[in-house]
């Protein structure tokens, strides 16, 4: 690039859908980072830190089109192959229990980490998300989703994300359903894009297309309307009833979790959403997600992805959430609160300064130098204080 | 890629050069981040966290060909815009303090985040540092240098890097005398490369190809000579007698840094190297690094970059140090500590039990429940206490 090609374009303009945090919000952000890391630890989760790239088979393990298209590729100029950088660190996160780890006992990990997608999810979306999220690997019972949503509520708690309500699904009920009407992957496909976008007549066409007997037809067709709450299960029994039993197999699966978040989390209202399969492309069973009114998107999601870690030598049963640290940051309050003042130092090489200085420092005092030529700018620089010699004693006096 | 191509790969070989961090050295390093960043921030430095990605425009603005060698491409989708992953932080704290926050007092910032590098720096080499550093823009004195290179050494001290010294230079005595020279930019990026390998008849062959004055040829070929304790700027003066102005105010610059260091740092060793130039591709002024025994590369370095903020708009004063914390964790004893040991809990729907994991954890402990099946894992599950209902009272036992 020339000088002069340089010159034509606007330098500072990030790419659309890529964002930076600025000061007071950055070290906010990063308390908040803090707080929900030292939860999960507390939880029992193990920090991992997997990295930014790696070969792309590798990142796009499981049935993850979506993954695919969202993953930017590199070159790796040692080897030639195919990388790519991160989309998801979850995939990471299952490739760490089955292969690093090796553990037989459920493991439970957590991370965060800056993820870059091609598109933004939606309008509006971040295509640098800072991903949090914890997963809990070994074990398949509905415990593990209990605990896992309850630390997904906790996670928003924590952030300040107020009341907060929980949808789930499952995505055996129409796997099972499309298995049973012998649907391919490409009509499963298909439909499963409709239902996403709740588009009834499609869905119709799809399934006259390939001649669904009446009963399944009618339960296919009924996912998008199976939605509510609690009494969903319910209707969902007696209307899923000539289903095969890995559906009503599912729908236990979601009223032992239902069960137990009443029981875990009383105030959290649970919506049940049969038909809503968004974005979970490696999900194998329960899934759900949070939202917050006001907000379009979901604020954290999750869900059941077993034998994910097969293609690195070990199937394990796994459940996990993740969530966009930003948009978590964003919706609470923290971005708001009044920066911390500090003591403006002047540049004087007098030992017992520098002493005080480091002093005020440990007791965890925040102490700026007056650079020569600046010595008037303690507002500027965030200072309410300043060190002044009085009789050979430095002392802190109000600026 | 098909399921057969998947086959044929080891999916869990990460690419040469990309290291991860696991359980329990991860957690060990987030401490030593919390520890640094909040050092910068009692410092007066404010963090921030620029994207992984910009456009390429961005990322290497400055004379910086070898950032560009090392940096990874991409295209945006968006726009069909070329895009980078940052090889380095230190060019985007720079647009952020010339654009973003445009302020006209001293600015103090620091980051913490991953880069990535097409290839490793040298053998060993990480290709994805997590760089951390800080920059302080708008002060062109040498107090500036001597604040930066003290908040560097501290940096090593909490990091428990013991017994650095410090290698100081100045790239203005080199441009000085290739400038005097007269020197095009070819032959001083030839003869600069020469210098960094100190290859004595190499450099005399340039200096001979090119015709230069007896007095230049001797200085120049003096340069990687110039090496040592304090004395030898004293050498320098005598040596560098015949230069330019600049060079000798190079000199003098080195002269008032080193007497601040000494006043500051009386404990840390002082070495000068002026034929040593090596990674300063957008420096402009005194540069520097810290090295321990037994690590072949420098575990910390920076140095003066004026005006690289042009390019956006605003030229400012510039200086900063950077870190791979990778590097220094390696280097410090805090991944060999042992782990905190938790209490277990049983999978037990009684609310007192909730409510005293509650607790336990609001009070800094780690509680891990029992997942079915797994009951008698508290060893693997990191546990030394288990949480017992004794007369319907829970309680903390050892295990």
């Amino acid at each position: 690039m020339t000088e002069h090609d340089f010159a034509k374009v606007n330098r500072w303009l990030l790419p659309d859908g890529v964002d930076e945090i600025l000061p007071p919000q950055a070290f906010a952000l990063e308390r908040l980072r803090r707080e929900l890391l030292d939860c999960y630890y507390r939880w029992g989760y193990d920090l991992v830190m997997p990295p930014t790239i790696e070969y792309l088979e590798a990142l796009l393990t499981g049935a993850a089109h979506d993954l695919d298209l969202q993953t930017f590729k590199l070159t790796d100029q040692l080897t030639g192959r195919m990388m790519g950088v991160r989309a998801d660190i979850t995939p990471q996160a299952a490739r760490i229990d089955a292969h690093q780890l090796r553990r037989d006992c459920p493991v439970r990990l957590c991370y965060l980490g800056a993820v870059l997608q091609t598109r933004p999810e939606g309008p509006g979306s971040s295509r640098n998300p800072l991903q949090i999220g914890a997963e809990l690997y070994g074990h398949a019972g509905f415990e593990s989703e209990a605990e896992i949503i309850a630390l997904m509520l906790e996670t928003l708690r924590i952030a300040g994300v107020v009341q907060p309500h929980l949808d789930l699904g499952h995505v055996g009920i129409f796997r099972g359903l499309t298995s049973q009407a012998g649907l391919g992957p490409d009509a499963e496909m298909r439909l499963w894009d409709a239902l996403q976008r709740k588009a009834g007549t499609e869905i119709e066409a799809i399934l006259a297309e390939f001649d669904v007997a009446e009963s399944l037809y009618s339960m296919l067709a009924a996912l998008p309307e199976l939605s509510g709450g609690l009494e969903v299960l319910e209707r969902a029994n007696a209307e899923l009833m000539p289903a095969q039993d890995c559906v009503h197999q599912a729908l236990r699966e979601l009223r032992s979790i239902a069960n137990a978040l009443q029981h875990w989390l009383p105030d959290v209202p649970l919506h049940f959403d049969l038909g809503e399969l968004r974005g979970y492309q490696y999900h194998t069973g329960v899934v759900f997600a949070a939202f917050v009114a006001g907000h379009s998107h979901e604020v954290a999601r999750g869900g059941r992805y077993n034998h994910i870690g097969r293609v690195f030598g070990r199937s394990r049963p796994a459940t996990g959430f993740s969530a966009d640290l930003k948009t978590l940051f964003a919706l609470s309050d923290r971005g708001q609160q009044p920066p911390v003042l500090g003591i403006a130092a002047p540049c004087d090489d007098d030992a017992a300064l520098l002493a005080e200085v480091s002093k005020l420092r440990q007791a965890g005092e925040r102490v700026v130098w007056l650079l020569p030529g600046h010595e008037a700018e303690l507002h500027e620089l965030g200072c309410n204080r300043r060190l002044v010699n009085l009789g050979g004693c430095w002392q802190v006096k109000p600026a």
